[in-house]
């Protein structure tokens, strides 16, 4: 067993390797941006230097997977991620590579007002201090938050899917050992933990983990949430509308439902009802309908759509589709009498996540945009575009739904927060409040 | 008893209430700078010209504090922060006028990337929602959390302390009564609740708001945190340390030291421990002690000071001394080994608050302002100066001690959030992954 790992990690040993987090978290924030990226450039290298142990480590998990898929305990598709090969090392390394291209996120002036002679304050980015990430068995995962986590200058604690075991041990084991060639940067960078009684012990340590980032079912995430008082950066779900105005376009309206709806079904931003203004419904829905059921869709319709389609292929949505995220090939749909009753069912059963409306019509547009409260607000745009990578982030952390710190695909930002500097030359306040001295209070760079 | 006043306010009722704040956000949200700026005005009016009616509320509630001041059940302090008069009447009014002449908050383009041919993204400032905040009984509170809230679009959801209950009656009444010229502003806008009871209920509401303020004590901001799911924006408490360094201006640090402990020490910015550099303590410390005594400073040391200044007016310092804020005329003072028992002291004791460091070596300062983790680090300037109004921010909600979201001072900042709008001409997912296009993620605003 490897050096990192910490055979038997109980309530005191994870408390500990979280001050030691926190300790290496002091050291890593001053680290230059071009010492980070030179350890990440290390630890791309290392990955793909020892593919090979990390390939044997991943067989070893496939191998155990395997019998547990037999027995039915695991699904095919959770097999197929949890798998990987020459062209996922070479991925995973690339992906470092491109973290460690990505701008600066640190030292970064976000404002500055010169207070007065003498005195300037500067609102500068700076790193979180320790994250805990917890997610799922897919082997990219550390290598991703690990080098987002070294070039944003935090120490993370992760706890990835035990179906992983081993190929986790051997990814944290290389990373740790690129980094051991660098002394400014602690082994306690990064820490990797093992079971569930872990994370629970790490939920109340909110005096040392700035942040937990859980990846996983909304149950999950809601989990964390309630308890835990450290801050949690995650999305519930994705219950995504799109609706179509009664001024849309008809090929941009079949283009952007069937896109948000078959595009990719299984992630967050797709599509899972279509909301349809009645003024076009009688003559739109046929269309739409054979559209989506000959991709293999299965559509759940309201009485009113049900009514102007009449099929006995339609399934009659009961009150539980309005809330659900399919995740699959299904999609409900509802007739609304307008913009007001679109706009009323999102924000009852929307996630926050990302809305679309379809029209040609820029004021019915415009109030779509300022009145639905989510993440993503869209215009004649497909849902599935809600994503990191497509939204030229360069990086994705993971999707917010929350509304605090960050929102929507969340970037570097996401792991970084600001701190106000003040330099001064011995100023006091009693010299202003005495009105001996004034606030000059000019703005050197503004924030907007 | 006026219009606003919900009498039998249980349960159900502030749920309800909390439902109708969130359908006035939306409403809110739709309306313009210029529009917000008028209203914010035309309240500011209403408060001047019903100033006699805010006033005999205010006597209504002195009369009623004196008998409990007199009971010994409030403290005169208390009593005089509960108290206004003409002035104050003036004030409220101009630091509404203020506001309104604040920049504008939202609508502003934080980002814009061109994805693709006819697809942009645009992240833009927007209101949170509903907001939920508690105060102590003063009666500026109201006007300024209400200008702040209609400034950013959010509406808001109050209570104040029970002391002040006819002061704020006035006030929101006054405000609900300007704002009623405005037909476009929803009286939902502001609620003002009125027991504890609502304010237990209120904290389950998470799906109605989006983020409470809760000012007040240490205890009670954690309480708060502790029994809602909603994010909350507050600080714990103020543990400032002023360090001085072995190269640090006597003059500056005498001067820093002084200004920070005694220009208004109940403030939580106010420094509450002193650090001093071993090698200058001998020479340092009988000056400074002096000054503190002269200024009618208790003064608690370390043994390692007091030896260094044999004096039977010092009082030892116990452990319990290093996390206490005193909030008062008191000080307790550690000599230190060097920069890292500093440091380390400030890191265990510190609340993240502000933590100064008096040295003419700019590498120490370098070191102290990227290694202390706290919403403001500060080179040679009094701990006193951390403060919304000098730092330019134009209004204060409060300081925050969290990393997340908003740190330190908070300003109109702290009631926005981004939603990320992304508009595009019938642009589709698959086309891209297809290969058939290419994301261009050219940028017409970068962030930073």
């Amino acid at each position: 067993m490897s050096s990192f790992a910490i055979d038997t990690m109980n309530k005191s040993s994870v408390a500990d390797a979280a001050r030691r987090a926190k300790a290496a978290a002091r050291r890593l924030a001053l680290l230059t941006g071009e010492f980070r990226n030179a350890a990440l450039l290390c630890a791309a290298l290392a990955i793909e230097e020892r593919g090979a142990e990390i390939l044997a480590a991943n067989e070893r998990d496939c191998l155990d997977a395997k019998r547990v898929v037999g027995e039915g305990r695991m699904t095919p598709a959770l097999y197929q991620r949890l798998r990987t090969n020459e062209q996922g090392i070479a991925e995973m390394a690339a992906r470092v590579r491109d973290v460690a291209a990505l701008p600066e996120p640190l030292g970064c002036q976000l404002a500055a007002t010169e207070l007065d002679d003498g005195l300037t304050l500067y609102k500068v980015s700076c790193p979180l201090g320790v994250v805990g990430i917890i997610f799922e068995a897919r082997p990219e995962v550390i290598p991703q938050v690990a080098s987002l986590a070294l070039k944003t200058g935090n120490a993370v604690i992760l706890k990835g899917g035990t179906e992983a075991t081993h190929t986790n041990e051997a990814l944290v084991s290389v990373w740790r050992d690129a980094l051991a060639h660098f002394p400014d940067i602690p082994a306690d960078a990064i820490t990797l933990l093992h079971t569930r009684e872990d994370v629970s012990e790490m939920l109340a340590l909110d005096g040392e983990i700035d942040l937990i980032i859980p990846r996983g079912s909304r149950e999950f995430v809601r989990y964390i949430s309630e308890h835990s008082r450290i801050p949690v950066l995650g999305h519930g779900e994705g219950v995504c509308h799109v609706y179509i105005d009664r001024a849309a376009d008809w090929q941009k309206a079949l283009a952007i439902a069937m896109d948000s709806k078959i595009q990719y079904p299984a992630a967050c931003n797709a599509a899972e009802t279509l909301l349809i203004h009645e003024d076009i419904a009688a003559r739109l829905l046929p269309e739409l309908i054979a559209a989506l059921r000959s991709a293999g869709v299965e559509v759940r319709a309201c009485p009113r759509t049900a009514a102007l389609v009449p099929s006995p292929e339609l399934v009659p949505a009961s009150e539980d589709d309005w809330a659900t995220e399919y995740s699959d090939l299904i999609v409900s749909i509802k007739t609304v009498g307008g913009f007001e009753e679109a706009v009323g069912h999102i924000e009852r059963y929307g996630s926050r996540h990302t809305e679309a409306v379809v029209t040609e019509d820029a004021g019915v547009a415009a109030r779509f945009m300022e009145t639905v409260d989510a993440a993503g607000v869209f215009h004649n745009a497909s849902t599935r575009f809600a994503d990191g990578f497509r939204y030229g982030l360069g990086a994705e952390l993971g999707i917010s739904t929350g509304k605090l710190h960050a929102r929507g695909p969340v970037g570097l930002d996401g792991l970084t927060t600001y701190k106000y500097k003040l330099v001064g030359d011995g100023h006091t306040v009693a010299s202003y409040s005495s009105g001996e001295r004034f606030f000059k209070h000019r703005k050197l760079r503004d924030e907007r």
